[in-house]
């Protein structure tokens, strides 16, 4: 994809991404030195895949695959400065590229790594989550955690290539399953009821049985229309961005939570939250709400934290994004299935509409 | 400035830039909260200035004033860490300035921590060094040394506007001046030979009484030139860059030397020695050489360093020089005064040039 200011990456979805055969990934990294990095579990179910096919594929002693840690605790900048380390004492220099296999997590500390590295340099991302695929794989945004705040330091530094293998999703539990799906139906809300209906019909979409037909129409969709909403703002100067619906509420829902409920379901919470927000002020019928509850809980995703969705809580949060967004709320709120506008004042969104949109919220969720 | 790439960002000459009246500085940061860094020493002699004249300027509350460590052993990963941390305390948000008042070393940490501070903030700075305003402060590189490399970590970001007062290098030691002086050189011997003869009939350019209007007149040719180098190849995609003459053997005299001389005096002998390297190779005349290394030793440059310019030190800095740069030497070796070109290969220097490049340098650097 070429944006308006220039920006040029590639992401490409892919069948057998490891099979000696298949060119693609080897063409990003060809006649470079690679230093790749895995987290432990991608390290055990595809570690002797990606090191077979980077030893067909690449000269000997162009290459080595490293472990890092994963998890949301280990996003730090000394992640970021080991992954450098490794790298150095590799012989990595400016026209070498750091390779990310993994979900965003890795990508986020591999891709803000390669971004300081010698003052930035190549790197390319193989996506093994869901939510790698359809959502951090698609965008340029990099970064770890510091200061108390969720990416505090970050870059916006393109993936030379972005590569998906459907493949690879296979072996991933429910529970990330679920919160790739949560950043899909996002999509689906803000921008495409066709791609809603399809998940109406199908809410066990990558969990149960299937030919893939449906799965590959949903990835396909969902990077698509990511990549049409990044590509005119890929870095973020217009900061009222519809693909934030969901990322209002949910910082302080994972953060006061003590990261007890995972991004994609803090997304969830945030998202039919927004949505009883968005029927309160009238701006969504209250049909279209409930078809985003339902769907939400269909697929097994949480609408509702008790310990977190307290109006106290909850106005802070929007008074933190306000800040964010440059003191604009720039609140992303559907109105109707596919469409969604924006709640772009603190005073649009008075306590008492909070404080009812919580109450149904918790009757949403409590209703099993 | 704009370059080919997009980027976009002011170079500015001006007088009495915290004077009150003077809008110039204002206007850059107008309108956002502003975190002010400075060194110990600028704080000293120019930290009320600039605490008045912000005072005076912007909202009450809306900016603050702090001092960094300066001095290269400073120039860390946890210095630029420190930096946001301050910023984040002063409630900077990705709208907010961070303003670099002081020489290299302070603007690179500050413009690191800039780029990374939510992904990237927007930076001014007041360049109070000589080499601060003809060379750190036209380009776009930031960074802090690790890994032990120099600047190993790194980013390009643009400062917003660089700002430069000749009034403000009035209080440099001369040991300091001397050092923008080797940098100045470096601009006149491969790109301007009028700026060369200038600096030939006054070496004590900024340093004896003037009227200072050779001195503007320097300043403004060597600013320019500098932008015009850098403008095409502002990320340095392309690493055959004449602004490197000087920067091939000195990163390893700094080091290999335990920093006992400064980076510009550095600079100075690597001068020399290239411009000797480029007479034995028969691109050089004999007599250019000389004028190169008397004007370096009339500044009171040094030209030689008996402990660094060995024949295995030297060798081992093109080599390191050839990993930097792609696996090409790039070598800038002066053709004529204002003129240059490239050693492109390992091969092109033999062992017997570089030997004999350095009995002459010692030779050089032992008359007084």
């Amino acid at each position: 994809m070429l944006a308006p200011d220039g920006t040029r990456y590639r992401v490409d979805v892919t069948d057998g991404v490891f099979d000696p055969h298949n060119p693609l990934l080897a063409g990003y990294v060809a006649g470079r030195r690679v230093v790749a990095f895995v987290g432990p579990t991608v390290d055990r179910l595809y570690g002797d895949r990606l090191r077979a096919y980077l030893g067909a594929r690449l000269e000997p002693g162009s290459w080595s695959v490293h472990t890092i840690d994963s998890g949301e605790r280990n996003k730090t900048l000394a992640s970021a400065e080991r992954v450098c380390a490794v790298a150095k004492a590799s012989g990595l220099d400016r026209h070498g590229v750091m390779l990310a296999v993994g979900g965003g997590i890795v990508a986020d500390v591999v891709g803000f790594a390669a971004s300081m590295y010698a003052r930035g340099i190549r790197y390319v991302k193989v996506n093994t989550t869901l939510v790698g695929q359809v959502d951090v794989g698609v965008g340029v945004k990099t970064g770890v955690n510091a200061l108390d705040s969720k990416n505090m330091f970050g870059a916006y530094h393109p993936a030379h290539a972005s590569l998906n293998d459907p493949a690879l999703l296979a072996t991933l539990p429910a529970r990330e399953i679920r919160c790739g799906l949560a950043e899909i139906v996002k999509m689906a809300v803000i921008l495409d009821s066709d791609l809603f209906r399809a998940l109406e019909e199908r809410p066990d979409a990558f969990l149960g049985s299937s030919d893939g037909a449906l799965e590959t129409y949903v990835l396909r969709t969902s990077m698509r229309l990511m990549m049409e909403e990044l590509c005119p703002n890929l870095r973020e100067h217009d900061l009222a961005r519809l693909v934030d619906f969901g990322h209002t509420f949910s910082p302080v829902i994972e953060t006061a939570g003590g990261h007890r409920l995972e991004h994609g379901e803090a997304v969830a919470v945030d998202m039919a939250l927004s949505a009883h927000v968005a029927r309160l002020l009238g701006l969504l019928d209250a049909e279209s709400c409930a078809r985003v509850v339902t769907l939400l809980r269909r697929i097994g995703l949480p609408v509702f934290d008790p310990a977190t969705c307290t109006p106290e809580l909850m106005t802070r949060a929007l008074h933190a994004s306000w800040q964010r967004r440059g003191r604009k709320l720039h609140l992303v709120v559907p109105t109707g299935i596919g469409k969604a506008d924006f709640v772009e004042r603190l005073e649009d969104l008075p306590a008492d509409v909070l404080r009812a949109a919580l109450d149904a919220l918790a009757r949403d969720g409590g209703t099993e």
